[in-house]
């Protein structure tokens, strides 16, 4: 095993010192990029980008080749699991991700089994595989998956929502029937990152998308208890190097405290949150992600810098702190603005490290 | 001035001991009732409905005729005031309120007035007397409008919105311009409910929709300022009786003690929100209203009698509880759950009076 050439995403993660704050953005590899863009067209389709490890690996560097970031992120889904369930997972034009076979009966319930991940899911392992070796240590490179609540809500609306009326009908009315659609997807989710770091990822990331669409009670029973257990089925290291993990519930702010309570390294945070508070609530236990408003980055690179600065001054002198958006970035974005964001946080850090 | 028979919503917002924890719902009059549907279908659209003083009274007390409830509100829309300033509000068909000339320069922000409501909003104060008169002291009713921030969110869009990019790069770059909006909002937000409390309204809320899509920074800044300063404005009585104020910012649970701060008797929240814990936060200085998901309705009779009785666990025994939905109301609900729901409110709880 080489070692890295920049840990400091790393290092973060674990609440290490470093010289600077490093940085990283949620869809860095996206459609403000031009030549992302470009690849997609080449491979005909979202999914034909996201199946073929040659256009994952492709679309991965990107960003990094124009900016100095400091951690790659797989190019891939939050929903490749369901997919290897066997739900079909698809993309309408202009729309969000969708599932051919939704489950909508207590009979595909039953049916449903925890993917074998080198079967069904080779072809992410080998992209995970193909950018490692295309990195070259340069950073390190992030695997992730959904949450096993967010991956039941497309797995049961068949689709995106506003309101989340087919699952929350039966977390409601049949609490146990989700509570075993979540058991599956923990276990599939845990055996899927555990895999993709077996491959190669060097730190693993959670997304849970919709778990702030919960009440505070659900929350708990449907979300957390199965990030909960996940988190505990991770592999903490591999080849004897710290394989650090992060957990990211959308609205999550005001689960903080408990989210930081299921033994993660870290908590990713969206900009609702106020980092000062939010540091003062974790105290030592986990590192923070975030938190930067998407929108920022339609403003100008004076404004950016001032943000940034913003942002870094709320989480203060120390360590344990990943810059990142607190989601997704736009594909409105200039990428032009990418650049001014992450120099920014580089030259700015320095003086609170 | 008779007495009103039903008194309980005006106590519990002032925090005063009632019997039962009283409870209205958000948007009581709208879809899920064909009653409703029927009217709309007779007034043509839904600003047919809405300027006309007799369909809006019509449908106003269509959810009192059917359940108990301790409070009407106004029919009317959030965005009545920019449309009154000139903007042309319409809705096309299948989507959400548009405008039809949205503020994109500063030419257009200098061109803003705040209007004079018996001028322009007197369809609004016209359909307040109808209702009151209607209504016969049998309940309270509610007057309304959006906040400062949530209106010049639509002003600037044009319409809804995912990510708010107009208005946020003119937040992040141009912030003295929306300061110029947002102020005159706020004085336009303070005449309207005041002239709507001077038409009759007994107590006042203001949705705030879009406030929680704001940074900790920017939602202090550019939303919850302008909340204040509308509630520094308004009638506290009229006619010796006292009009008490509600402020709801959806996804706001991480202002709350900023929220019950700046001076109004009571915080709406939505389900994300854990009563017992806002309780805790806030004491003695405001009153509570929510919390309950909507999604809850589309269960059961017997489940939503177990999920109201969560909420009144939650919040607890003693005064300063108005029960509501944490959001409003889906047109998909069938209405024979909003009764089994206002029937467990009184019902159940009684133990915590």
């Amino acid at each position: 095993m080489a070692a890295l050439k920049n840990d400091t995403f790393i290092r973060a993660l674990l609440r290490q010192p470093v010289p600077y704050t490093p940085v990283w953005i949620m869809r860095q590899a996206g459609r403000y990029l031009p030549e992302y863009n470009a690849t997609r067209k080449r491979a005909g389709s979202f999914l034909g980008l996201a199946k073929n490890p040659d256009f994952a690996t492709e679309v991965t560097l990107q960003p990094l080749a124009r900016f100095p970031l400091d951690a790659a992120i797989l190019f891939s889904d939050i929903l490749t699991v369901p997919d290897a369930m066997g739900l079909g997972l698809y993309f309408a034009e202009g729309e969000g991700p969708k599932f051919e076979r939704p489950l909508r009966d207590e009979a595909a319930v039953r049916a449903l089994r925890v993917p074998e991940p080198r079967e069904s899911l080779g072809y992410v392992l080998d992209a995970v595989k193909q950018i490692r070796g295309a990195l070259g240590n340069r950073v390190p490179l992030i695997g992730f998956s959904g949450s096993p609540y967010t991956l039941a809500c497309y797995m049961i609306e068949g689709g995106g929502s506003d309101d989340f009326r087919t699952i929350k009908s039966m977390l409601y009315a049949r609490p146990r029937l989700l509570h075993q659609v979540l058991d599956i997807n923990a276990r599939a989710v845990t055996d899927y990152l555990n895999a993709q770091i077996e491959a190669g990822a060097q730190a693993v990331m959670v997304f849970d998308t919709w778990g702030g669409a919960l009440s505070d009670t659900a929350y708990r029973e449907f979300s957390l208890e199965y990030l909960r257990r996940v988190i505990a089925g991770l592999h903490r290291e591999w080849n004897g190097e710290p394989v650090p993990n992060i957990v990211f519930t959308k609205g999550g702010g005001l689960w903080l405290e408990d989210i930081a309570g299921i033994g993660c390294n870290a908590v990713g945070l969206d900009w609702t949150v106020n980092l000062d508070a939010a540091r003062r609530q974790v105290g030592d236990r986990v590192a923070l992600q975030g938190n930067l408003d998407p929108a920022v980055l339609f403003s100008d690179p004076a404004t950016i810098r001032n943000e940034v600065a913003t942002v870094l001054r709320q989480f203060g002198k120390g360590e344990g702190h990943v810059f990142n958006l607190g989601h997704g970035i736009s594909q409105f974005t200039p990428p032009g603005h990418v650049g001014a964001l992450v120099d920014a946080v580089h030259e700015l850090s320095r003086a609170y490290h």
